[in-house]
C-alpha cells in the first residue's frame, strides 16, 4: 500500500469511528503533513481519495468536511412479487450476457470476475507450473471421486472461519460453485419440484433450476437484511416447496449480509417445514467485516443445509474449483457429481492446496477485501456523479457488485443496445429474475482496479441513461395527456 | 522400440498376412539371426514375445510353429434380455469400484485408465508448466462458455480422421466424455424417458441415466458386430424410446468395432423412428486398424447424432477435457453445459491445444495403439494360461479392455472379496448392466506395461477363480442329485 493510501485508511477509520462528526471540518493539509511526517501532496492525494469515496467533501476556500451520510442515494426497493411458482425464462438473455462478457473489445462493467492482477496470482501461476512438473503422475491420473484429499483438508480448515466444523470427509470438490449448486439441487429436488429463492437472485442458479425442470417462487428480499422470512413462511404454507436456495452472505447482486439472527430464524423455519437449504457462500469470504459473518450451515444441527462455494470469486474462476458440504445428502451429492462431470481436473486442485497451505490464500484474501471495499466507495461515487439523481443504489457489505435501480419503466436491455457501439456493457437486471423482473435495474462490478478508463465507461453509461430517460419523457407525458 | 520387438513385429505381420500358414514351421533361430543380422538371443526374445501373444507355439525339439487360430478361446455369449425398460440399480457397486480403483495398495486390473508412463506425457507436463507461466491471464480468467477456441479448432481437425466434417463452432468442450454424455442425455431426454443402450454398457453412462431419472432398455449386443438392430427395431416398435446410447467403436467393455454398414443401418433406423443417437467415441482413436473406423456421426445428414469423446483414454484422464459435437442440439447442449458445470478449467485446454498443434498428440496415439495391441495379445495369453479352459474371451479391435465370461453361476463380486486380501481387484461385470446382469463376467484392462507384477496378479485371479469354481462344484452336483 502506498503512503497516501495508508493515510486515507487512517482518516477513513477515524471518520467511521465517529472521531470526526458529519459536517465537521477536517484538519488542514499542512497540519496533517507535519503530524504524519508526509509531504503536502501525499495528504492532498489522501483527501482526494476520501472525496472519491464520498466520505468527505471539499468546500472552496474552507477546506475538507465530513460528508453527511444522508447524501448517500436511496436503497433499491424490496420487490413485492406475485407469490406463486413460475417457470424460468431468460436463457437467451443470460447467454447473450455470457457471450458479451468474454469479448475483448468490450468493457463489461457487469461481469462477476475478480481482479486477477494482484501479486498473489503470480505465486499461484508459479505453483501451477511447479505442480505440473513435479506431481505429474497425480496431475494426469484420475482424481479421487470426492476430490483431492489434501485440498479438502485445507478447505475444512478455511471453513472454520465461517463457523463450520466439518471434516474433510464431508466435503466434495466440484467444478466451481456453479457445479456445487447443480449437485445440491439434483441431490434434493426432482424435475417438477418447487424451490424458493431470494430475489433478485444469481442468474446461473436460476438457469440450473430451469435446466432441471424445476419451478421457482421468488421471495421478496430486503436490500439490507435479505430474504423476507414472513413471505417465505406464507409461501411454505401455501406450496409444497422442497428447498430454499439463497446467497445470505455478500449477496449477489444486492451485497447485503443477512443478520445472524435472521439466518438462525430461517434455519428454524426450514426445520419446521422440513425443507433443505441450499446456501451459496461463493462471496462469503469477501465480507468487509472481520471476522467474516457465519454461514447458515454453521448453525445447522440436522444436516439440512447444503453449503456451496468456490475459489472463483476469491482467487480465480479459470481454475474451476468449487466445493459442496452437503450435510445429510453426502451420498446423493457424490452420485450427482459422478454422473454430471465424472471428476474434477487434478492440477488446479493440487496447486490450490499448496497456495492455501503456504499462507498465500489468506494474504491474498485480506488484500482483495481491502481493495474491493475501497473500490465500492469509488464506484458509488462515480454512479452518484454520472447517473441521474433519483438513482437508487445498494450498499454492499462485501464482494464487488453494485445493484443500481433506475426509475420504473426504464429498460436496461435497451441501455445495453445503446452502449454496444460505445464498447461498454452492463449486466441487465432481469437475468436476475426467473420471470424477467428488474428490467429497470442493472449490476455493476467494481473488482478491477478503478482506472480512468473504467470511470469513462461509467460516465458513458450515465450519459446513455440520461438520454434514454429524456427520450421516454415525452411518451410518458403523452400517455398522461391521453388518459 | 528394441531390436527384438522390431523383429517380433516383422514376423507377426508376416503371420497375419498369411506368409506363414497356421501349423507351419517357422525359420530356425540360427537362420533368422543371420538373415536379420541380430544375435541368437534377440531372435529367441522375439519368438518368446510371439509365443506370449499366442501367435506361435514352441514344440519340444522341433522349433516354433504358427498357432491355429482355433486355439483362441470362445467369444462371450450374446445376452438375450427381457425386452422391457428397467430402472437402473448398481450405484453402490459402482461406487465401491470407483473407490477401490484409486487405492494405492491394490493392483486394480479393471480400471479404465490409460498408460501414463510414455514420453508423450513428459512433453505434456512441460506444456502445462509453460502455459501456467506464459498464459497466466487466460488460465485464471473465466473460459469461453463453449470452451477454448484454439482447442476446438484442433479437435475439429482431429475429427476429420473419423470422417466428421464439423466446424469448431459446433464443438463444445466438456468435463471429460462423462460430462459430454450427461450433456447429451440432458439435451435430448427428460426424467421418465426411455433410452435404449448396448449391453454390456459403460457403467458411468448407466449411472448418469439413473441420476437423471431415465429408464433403459438393454438391447442384445453381439461381441463382434455390436448392438442387434433387429432387437432394437422390435424395441422401437413397442416402446416410446427417445434415444439410443452406445459405444460403437472400440466398444467398452467388449472391444468390437461395429461394421460401417451396420452403423449406417442404425442411423437409418434412428431416422425412421425419429430418435437421437448418443455416440460414445471415447476409445475410437485407439482402434488398432489404420485408418480408424468412421463414427456413426460421420454418416449423419440431419444432425441427430450427438458425438461424445474426450482425451481421457487417449492421453490422460486427470485433464478432464472432453467434447461434444451435438448436431442439431447445439443450443440445448450449451445450456446443459452451463447449468451443470459453468465452464471447464482453462489450463489443461490450452496445454492440450499446443500438444496437438505441435504434433505430439498423433505421435503419442500411434505409440499407444501399438502398445495396447501388443498388450492385448499378452493379456489374452495370460488369461488362457491361468484361467479355466472354458473361459470365454472378447477379441478387442481397439482400446485396452478385455471382457471375460466365466461359467453361469459364477460370482465376480465374491471373486473380488477373495482377491482383496491379496491386493488385487477386477471390474465385476454387473456394473455394466442396468439390472445387475453379467455377474459371471469381469473386465480386465491391459493399458499398463505388462510387467511380471501384472502377470502375477492375473495368476492370482486365475487361482481364485479355480478355487471358487471348485467350491461351487459339490453344490451344483448336490442340486442335480436333488432334482
Amino acid at each position: 500500500m502506498t503512503r497516501y493510501q495508508q493515510l486515507a485508511d487512517i482518516l477513513s477509520q477515524r471518520i467511521k469511528a465517529g472521531l470526526y462528526a458529519a459536517g465537521e471540518r477536517l484538519p488542514s493539509v499542512r497540519l496533517l503533513s507535519s503530524e504524519h511526517g508526509v509531504s503536502i501532496s501525499t495528504v492532498q492525494q489522501a483527501y482526494r481519495q476520501l472525496e472519491e469515496c464520498l466520505l468527505i467533501e471539499a468546500r472552496a476556500k474552507s477546506g475538507y468536511f465530513v460528508r453527511c451520510s444522508s447524501n448517500l442515494p436511496s436503497l433499491p426497493a424490496t420487490c413485492t412479487h406475485a407469490q406463486r411458482p413460475v417457470e424460468i425464462s431468460q436463457w437467451e438473455n443470460t447467454l447473450a450476457f455470457l457471450q458479451k462478457s468474454g469479448q475483448e473489445d468490450v468493457i463489461h462493467l457487469g461481469v462477476g470476475s475478480p481482479d486477477l492482477s494482484g501479486p498473489g496470482l503470480k505465486i499461484l501461476s508459479r505453483l501451477l507450473s511447479r505442480v505440473s512438473l513435479h506431481q505429474s503422475e497425480e496431475v494426469l491420473e484420475y482424481d479421487n471421486i470426492y476430490g483431492s484429499p489434501v485440498l479438502r483438508e485445507q478447505i475444512a480448515r478455511l471453513m472454520l472461519d465461517s463457523g463450520n466444523h466439518q471434516s474433510a470427509e464431508n466435503i466434495i470438490i466440484t467444478s466451481g460453485c456453479h457445479g456445487a449448486l447443480a449437485i445440491a439441487l439434483g441431490a434434493v429436488c426432482q424435475s417438477g419440484d418447487i424451490v424458493a429463492v431470494d430475489s433478485p437472485s444469481f442468474h446461473g442458479a436460476m438457469q440450473t433450476l430451469k435446466g432441471m425442470g424445476m419451478k421457482v417462487i421468488e421471495i421478496p428480499t430486503d436490500p439490507v437484511v435479505g430474504i423476507s422470512l414472513e413471505a417465505l413462511e406464507m409461501a411454505l404454507d401455501q406450496w409444497p416447496i422442497k428447498a430454499v436456495q439463497l446467497t445470505p452472505t455478500c449477496n449477489n447482486p444486492l451485497g447485503y449480509n443477512m443478520p445472524d439472527e435472521r439466518k438462525k430464524a430461517l434455519l428454524t423455519l426450514a426445520q419446521r417445514y422440513d425443507i433443505a437449504i441450499i446456501e451459496d457462500d461463493v462471496y462469503g469470504a469477501l465480507a468487509y467485516q472481520y471476522p467474516r459473518p457465519p454461514t447458515i450451515a454453521s448453525f445447522d444441527d440436522d444436516g439440512r443445509v447444503l453449503l456451496c462455494s468456490s475459489f472463483s470469486k476469491t482467487v480465480a474462476p479459470g481454475l474451476r474449483i468449487g466445493w459442496i458440504s452437503p450435510g445429510r445428502y453426502l451420498d446423493k451429492a457424490l452420485h450427482m457429481k459422478y454422473i454430471s462431470a465424472g471428476r474434477v481436473a487434478s492440477l488446479p486442485q493440487l496447486a490450490m492446496a499448496e497456495f492455501i497451505k503456504q499462507g498465500h490464500y489468506m494474504q491474498h484474501l485480506r488484500r482483495m477485501r481491502r481493495q474491493y471495499q475501497r473500490n465500492r466507495d469509488i464506484m458509488t461515487g462515480w454512479v452518484m456523479k454520472y447517473f441521474p439523481p433519483n438513482t437508487c443504489l445498494s450498499r454492499p457489505q462485501g464482494s464487488f457488485m453494485l445493484w443500481v435501480e433506475l426509475p420504473h419503466g426504464f429498460d436496461s436491455l435497451r441501455l445495453n443496445r445503446c452502449l454496444l457501439p460505445l464498447g461498454v456493457q452492463v449486466a441487465a437486471g432481469f437475468i436476475s429474475s426467473a420471470s424477467g423482473k428488474y428490467r429497470n435495474c442493472l449490476r455493476l462490478s467494481y473488482s478491477k482496479p478503478m482506472t480512468a478508463e473504467i470511470e469513462r465507461a461509467v460516465q458513458k453509461v450515465g450519459k446513455a441513461i440520461y438520454e434514454l430517460l429524456a427520450e421516454d419523457e415525452p411518451k410518458v407525458a403523452e400517455k398522461q395527456n391521453q388518459s
